[in-house]
């Protein structure tokens, strides 16, 4: 099952989405709203099942899908957690400052705790401000989740995954060491996201979800040129089950949480950071990696990080070449 | 205007309370939870303050207000920022560890990307599940924002103050060197907060509400005994619409934002960290800063952190004693 939230109030509007994403019935008289769905889950799910097989059918209403008409699923949401999963990402720009990385990071998840209040919708431009701050993008997975209580092992947090979705996790990479530096993790560097268009069902997503990982290259273009290529399902440390279980040891997890893989990053062949795209590798999903390549290879990063009138573009197609969340694509525009 | 959530599914039940905290008037059928009514103030607020001035003339029906009936006045939020407004604090922890504090931190606020999908009801038990991970209150004060757009001044910011209350952000001391030392900022070291059973209008605050900033005795208290008496109005180096405007640098927030002061703590007379209450001095609201006064005179802290069986206490009273916000009051209890 696909579901998406149409703009319009600050929450949007729930549909399902046909599995090609040709066509979407409205769910309003399931759940307003994705959060309302998800908040009554037990009830509300096999409607909007039926809702989709009818939609599948033909056998309802339908409209025709437009992603630019969508908000991220969740317009906005109540828990935004996200890991750094892909501990070859962490270790690869640690190396490029020459700082050692400890070996619990290989054990124990790195996660930060991001802002909800508000998210870009994938077709929205990102504002920024200041060029100066280092806008960079993140392609990344995220899932979101019902109701995790306190304590919940790995096993009952897989349970928990209602929805997967892609993510641009937006960085102001100049603004991290000063604020890292006070020692109270991200705030200003970390501004407002965007998810894909649709968020799937784990059931819909076939052989690609398997023990709490997405597996398929995670598409990410940069002015229409491919930057990375990495497999969401290849070098990812920690999974959705154990990211999961790791932010909730401490506190329940509500309804409707969403909790990112952080960015996507595989070895290359020789088990270094790889090779880009156009040298045959997979390449990266953001430009600190890129640079940090770049910079172990030459003393110094030759790429920009994104500057007003950049586009990028994040999608994951299944194996028919069919776009399986929708794109994320946006255009870096002056706030 | 006095606002309270009456505990009822995820986010309450909205009611208006008198100002002596004695009764309450539904204002379901103005709307329905107080995020509801944060979506729509502009709609909204006449109607609300028109049913206050009706309850407080008993021209509406009305019941007994009970502390214990209520939720955190946001039983979730989108978004939960917590300041360190009064720096007297931070310089003082951070004196006991021998760690200079960077000058920036007078000019710079510390601010810190909270969890916000469910608060702990003010009179509910904090649920610990090891008491070695070192539970602490803190007492501080908050505001709950409208919409705030990007870049917003500290008078633009001071204008979207909605509403004041207190919080406990229980807080896991031990926890927080090896989270910290990860340099992704807090996450398991901070879980679920509890918020003062009423949130109150600025304006109902009178002379209390000043400049961002308000006065009068934070009163905590450790199991009946009194732990600080500190005044939130005195040596908070940002006030709540510098705390704002910093969050709000680089992406906007939205209506139902929570921001914190940290905690709050005052100089004794001499410049110093100042006394116990029962030697006569405003004491703490937190048990590390008490722990570091004791570090610092003695060489080694002899008050633990918080063990099951334990009550925290936290209230404001007006000049006539009576209290303003409702007391939050917590057993700690084993998860």
């Amino acid at each position: 099952m696909k579901l998406a939230s149409l703009k319009g109030g600050r929450d949007g509007r729930l549909v399902v989405v046909s599995n090609d994403l040709a066509w979407f019935a409205d769910a309003g008289a399931i759940a307003p709203t994705l959060q309302a769905a998800l908040d009554d889950w037990t009830r509300v799910e096999p409607l909007l099942r039926g809702l989709a097989e009818s939609l599948e059918h033909g056998a309802v209403p339908r409209e025709r899908f437009h992603e630019h008409d969508a908000a991220s699923p969740l317009p906005r949401a109540y828990q935004w957690a996200d890991g750094s999963a892909y501990v070859n990402h962490v270790a690869l720009v640690r190396k490029a400052r020459a700082a050692d990385m400890p070996e619990s990071f290989w054990t124990d998840p790195l996660m930060y705790q991001g802002g909800s209040d508000g998210f870009l919708a994938p077709r929205d431009p990102i504002p920024l401000k200041d060029e100066a701050w280092g806008c960079d993008m993140e392609a990344e997975v995220a899932v979101v989740t019902g109701d995790v209580p306190m304590g919940a092992t790995r096993e009952e947090a897989l349970d928990a995954i209602r929805l997967v979705m892609l993510v641009n996790d937006v960085s102001l990479r100049n603004l991290i060491p000063a604020e890292l530096a006070k020692n109270f993790g991200f705030f200003q560097s970390k501004p407002a996201s965007a998810f894909s268009p649709v968020a799937v069902t784990p059931d819909a997503l076939g052989e690609a979800w398997k023990d709490g990982k997405l597996s398929g290259a995670l598409e990410v273009e940069l002015n229409g040129k491919p930057l990375g290529r990495a497999d969401a399902g290849v070098d990812m440390t920690f999974d959705f089950g154990t990211l999961i279980a790791h932010a909730a040891k401490t506190r329940a997890l509500g309804a409707g949480s969403i909790v990112g893989s952080g960015t996507v990053s595989n070895r290359g062949p020789d088990g270094g950071p790889g090779k880009p795209v156009d040298q045959g590798g997979v390449g990266y999903s953001c430009l600190a990696e890129l640079r940090t390549v770049e910079t172990l290879a030459h003393g110094a990063a030759s790429t920009p990080f994104l500057k007003h009138g950049d586009v990028v573009r994040i999608e994951m197609r299944d194996g028919r070449r069919h776009t399986v969340f929708g794109a994320i694509e946006q255009e870096v525009r002056p706030a």
